[in-house]
């Protein structure tokens, strides 16, 4: 494809990336529309910096329905001090902000799903904007990208850390390595068939040291998978070099995903009850989780089963569920 | 207040409540509406009968986004053998049908909050129609009630069954001694200050055996909470002579919420940070969230403690929270 | 039950029900909301009058989906020349007129069925205040009243007048002459289990000569149904004496509804497959309904049959259908 | 134009379009949305093989509010037997199935007119991906493509089928020659003025053969416009050599629509009147319809005349106009 | 009518009426809804107090979508010191709290119009509840009550304040001397036809002094009309003798609404032309708006005109009318 | 960039550009949807020509909440006599039709910002046809094109016309030429600095003479803003030589915008207070607005201060603002 000319981002930032200390500002986003002619959106940004050395870019809020990575880098924001750091530290605890005001996993401006909005345009819908602008303006700029999923309203998942296979092996240690100093209690090594739009994309495009997570979900957070937020951050800042010391060494359990075969998923609409818990060891056979239907009494349930042996590692959340919906995924144990 | 005379419901049920044997039905509701001219609502109501002898009503799906009672019960109802039985156990699996089909608190036809509903009226709502069958239909014939609570999707609760502190003492002895069999591990005797409009009034008004529950929330359920309330209700049923066998001794911790001191509320909007986990112990002063501002980095977040020593009973849900929301509950051991 | 002192109604006539000519003119119903800090709602009404004699008062539009009576209501109102008349026929073609502007069977304002919120109340919804109005204002002053339905746009029946079954038989009788002047194609004595709200029971209880109709649906016309429906007003304004002339003799079919078995009551979701056309003859037996599942192909159909034999008088109109919706009613000739 | 290289589609098909017997699937369509991050949509599809032959690819529901191409299809793939079958048939009843769980023309996901989607683009929006889908697997397996339309919730049309005036005159007349075996009560040769974004451009601009119709309407249907559908697709999956026999000589009327002056477009916003039934024959200058003001009673009706002498084949079906809407259709003898 | 016995209300205060200084506070109303299961809504509430004395409460908010009011007492709350007050300011700067928040006349939580809500319910919607919680524990210890309304966001008023001519002649007079003390530009001695729901109505009712004020509109507000609140609260504070000093003599306009020709209603849907300005004075037979139609140009607008001699007091503010609007209101000088 | 071929609009004129007269017609935009399978939106339109002479095309109602436009242009259609006519008139009073009859700022239909689709597609949204059709069939024929906007329901200006500051000095001269002859209160030149999507630049972009203008707001319109709309729209009719007589010497003053610093942005979500009245001189360092907090009393408001001397030509209008709202504009006399 022929390389195309884009217009100026209309994104502006209050902070300057270049300034050391601590900076707390937003980036600006005009937005024209029935209840503000001339109104933009506020987004929340934080630089920290000192003298030369690395970047690091730390994200949360991809979707908006995920909070382990906005508590802990709303936290990093408020308390991080710049004397302790070597390079800068680029702070958006909420990529798609407009979605995390909301609570909900895409915007309610535009509906866009910001991890399929990459690497966006200047002159598309707002969640494009922000895609093009995180692309353009700090993407370059960064050595290390840390974006902080968790499952969202709709899944919870056991706490991992992951990072994609690539064709660049050299890279993918590199991914790899900052995935083992995260130190999740789960490490999965992630085939992606389908990157067309992620932010993970467009930083392996760069070349760039990039490392996901999921570390909950159900739209809510608990202590224990926010304190893995939270030491998984400043582990890689160590092991980046921005933060002195280095990560005590990782207790995670690495998985593996290998096919289609570890999802199981609805055929039918139903109530939910689930007969395995998160993070509990299953046998090819087993009942994941049954479906009743709710119109009326004495109707047998309807047993899904794991096609092979593993970990339950995520699982559908809701207490209803509806066809094609994901009940149940499982990793291997490598 | 003077007696008033009611217009009969216009409810129609397909079962017969005095007939043995399993019966698989609906409460038929007229609902005249936009989408239906001549419509109405059926919903799901199971009867098993074998000759005289008790009579236990069984309530699930009260708050429509409460998974551990229905799904204790759709599975009751399609599994309890008659032969096994004597009396009779009425099943509503789903007791606000609206709400629990669309996966809410309340209804999405009248917004009615079913357990602020009760007794009820015959020309009301379509909840308060629900409600007034309830109460002139099934409350007088029933021996025993369980109503199957959970925290909803805005609420996580530890597993308790509960009671209310009585004017009766003979009759809050019965209540007792139900949730005593119930067996949840958590047990609590509770004193409603505003009880108005409650099933639960409503039913002890007739000086009927009560157990009312919390086991769960965030509109999931789990293995473990699921099997709280299959076991409970197998309990209580062998309790009050339903089922043979006696229900094995409850290991069971009582609790007290004494006052108002046992809720921590929110006096802001922002992004919760849980600092205590739901089942732990708390002592007074100890901080049990943190609400960060989500407009602007920088902003150090306000800390919420708990005014007494506890047990973190109930936890806020969702990761963003308002202005008067409840933060976390407290019980206190007896 | 005592008698209640209600306060006046707030709405106001732009007509004067004793002038003689013709006057086109609003009700207005004050009616402040978030679009209109001090509005007002405007219903037309018309009012013909020449002189002493009896009093009609036609209405139409009491579902707001309902077409055939706003069209010849309209039509008579622009057409209906007072030389012509004999004393007074008050017009309203769009009784829930709120309903009536949005195309729906109940009011977008209060959601109110004007059928079930008879006799109204003037401090109540909109809905209840138009009723009131009509209950105190109009129907005292008349002594016929014809209210036009059809079965909107969930129903469609064949064209037929009716009439109830009352307790005094010399006004039932009135009531049937009635039926017999307007000469439907089809003709009813209805049994009305529950009339609590109509505003058939508000007429019959002032011991007014009252019918009623259904001629048509699927919230459309026809031009058949529609000459039904300006037939049938002119013939009962003949009737009663206002306009000169006797309906010709109709020639009409008597049906009776004996009981519940008339109805066809579907017990799942759906894709409705009609396998009767309306107005034919059905036996016992017949499959008058098949419903497809569509979540999947291969499942077989569920049929519902006639519990009667009968001919089809009304029919679920949408393709698609849900659990207690109506799927066909059968009347028995006499 | 260029060939454009497009990503493979990401729905994924159950069903082996190459085995033979009867396969009952889904097509699965990835939809990660706030409801359901991981979530699909499962689309039923349903194959018949027998061998080597030809193969039929018959669709309903390309709009979610007509119901004789569902109601017809899901019979056919319940029933036909592949015994009876020489080649293929592939079976999509509801095109687009979000549209067509929702009632509506449109999807309720996208608001995608199906219609006007093709040949849709791998990483659009769901309307988008499905007509992608269809055109890059689907169509090309195919010989003959028919697709059931009727007039849905706003439209009624007398039934018949169609195919369009094609500069290959051979194609054109293999697709009379199917127009003919299907034999619906009329025939119309359509020359089609704006034919981007249909499913029938995508058809004919692979040669191969398409017949389209509109078989009645008004969100509904009748035993008379079902059997219209399922009497004519026999025929022609026995034209096409996949059923046995041949169809019997159609009894049908071939139609023209010459010009713009066979639309009879509303100019106001009212209460429509009919004036002339569907499929009866009009002269140029009559009364089409009317319409009434419906703010107040007393002013004349506007009428709408036919522009030519015809037969009035398509009506408006609500029972409200707003300008701009079609009122009415008429069609010429050929 | 009888005595009725209320149960007390469930909204509790964070505020000690009777304690000296200032008090910024909250009322907190339990709302349980589907996003907060054990919410609460927390309206916020100021007392400033030193010693005995007499007891203002001021109100704004009462229509959410008015400004006035509450800019001035969200000022005098932050400024007013309690060294400077003798007896007690108790301030509500936004009545309808809920509305306010979202910026609309009425709540959207139950679409309550707080000014025809009173005296109001505890166990009703929520603005019943706040409205009787007023009733209950606020109007029976204010000696003078001030409600401060605005035109709000479909009406534009010019600024005045008013009382009602009152059967107690004595009461009369002091709220008249409460008004001129005001001093806004225009004055106003309304009858009031319809007081049942109102505020005014139960502070009259318990003969306590009552001003009420119309200051502006359109959903906005100015710094004259601010200026105009200000100033008149604190003319009342020094005139009910909370304040020392006397308010200087108001130069204000007395005005007369004798009838309703006062009222420029609309019968036609349109674009509005405004003839003539706020404030100016018309002639009888003067045009004060003209209605455009919109859906086609070359249409003659309607003239809309005076019906008496007057000034221009109230206009309505959007560009767009519909039926049963108020376009004007004129006053006449007394 | 390339040429591109663009498919032919596919909206057609019921009027005829070329023929002399007057003449009220509509732009037909096809529009299939769910409420009409073949419906259309009809959008007025007023040719008025006499001979061969200048075209003028006038438009109001790009953003459909802006009235002064709209009255003005259909007042002109309405009364202006083609013998006073040299040349044409292209009155469009409402752009963005759907947008207007909403009274919204942007469509209803697919949120299009008219001023942001130019220069459109034939086959994109509703909003990009209009555009595309304005761009392809109208601006090539006009020789002066006048847009009258206003601040819409969420800004408020003083009336202002205003052109752009243009590479090609003589063009930019003939737009200050036209705006000097509009003669409103203030002029400004313009230098835009996002003009990407405006109908400004496709017009500019085409070398025709080009006035805007600002001519009040707040979702209402005045007696005076109308005037300066028609006045203006009258003076530059005589500009360009279609009206006989020359404009009076205008009276106006000119502004300018050089910088960002001209505009105050909102930080805050909370209740505005403005300090400094429209069109009033400001200094820098004086507060223009302050923002209260809502959710308790007793918070200091904060100060939004002006940044430069200046007037003050805009401001928010809605009493509540959001972060990123512009409060304030100044612009500077030259």
């Amino acid at each position: 494809m022929s390389e195309q000319i884009l217009r100026p981002s209309p994104i502006s930032a209050s902070v300057d990336y270049d300034e050391d200390g601590v900076q707390h500002g937003f980036l600006s986003i005009p937005y024209s529309h029935d209840e503000s002619a001339w109104g933009s959106i506020r987004m929340p940004i934080c630089v920290i910096r000192n003298g030369d050395g690395p970047t690091a870019l730390l994200t949360g809020g991809n979707h908006g329905d995920e909070y382990e990575g906005p508590i802990a880098l709303y936290n990093l924001a408020a308390s991080l001090d710049p004397a302790t750091v070597t390079g800068r530290v680029i702070i958006l605890p909420a990529l798609n902000y407009p979605a995390f005001r909301a609570g909900r996993r895409t915007s309610p401006i535009d509906s866009g799903n910001m991890n399929r909005s990459f690497p966006g345009r200047p002159d598309g819908t707002i969640t494009q904007k922000i895609a093009d602008y995180v692309s353009r303006h700090l993407l370059p700029v960064a050595d290390l990208v840390a974006d902080i999923h968790s499952g969202g309203r709709t899944l919870e998942m056991t706490p991992f850390a992951a990072h994609h296979i690539l064709p660049d092996k050299e890279h993918e240690s590199r991914c790899r390595d900052a995935v083992m100093a995260f130190g999740a209690p789960f490490s999965i090594a992630m085939l992606e068939l389908d990157a067309v739009g992620m932010l993970d994309t467009s930083v392996e495009t760069l070349g760039k040291t990039f490392v996901t997570t999921e570390l909950g979900g159900g739209g809510s957070s608990t202590p224990e998978t926010v304190a893995v937020a939270k030491n998984g951050i400043h582990n890689i800042l160590q092991h980046v070099g921005i933060l002195e010391g280095s990560p005590k060494p990782a207790d995670t359990t690495w998985l593996d995903m290998p096919d289609g075969d570890c999802f199981v998923v609805s055929d039918e609409e139903g109530l939910v009850e689930p007969c395995v818990s998160l993070g509990q060891d299953v046998k090819a056979g087993e009942i994941v989780a049954r479906i009743h239907r709710i119109e009326r009494t004495g109707t047998p349930p309807t047993d899904y089963r794991a096609k092979r042996d593993g970990i339950l590692i995520g699982r559908h959340f809701p207490g209803r569920v509806t066809i094609g919906d994901c009940l149940g995924v499982l990793g291997m144990k490598v």
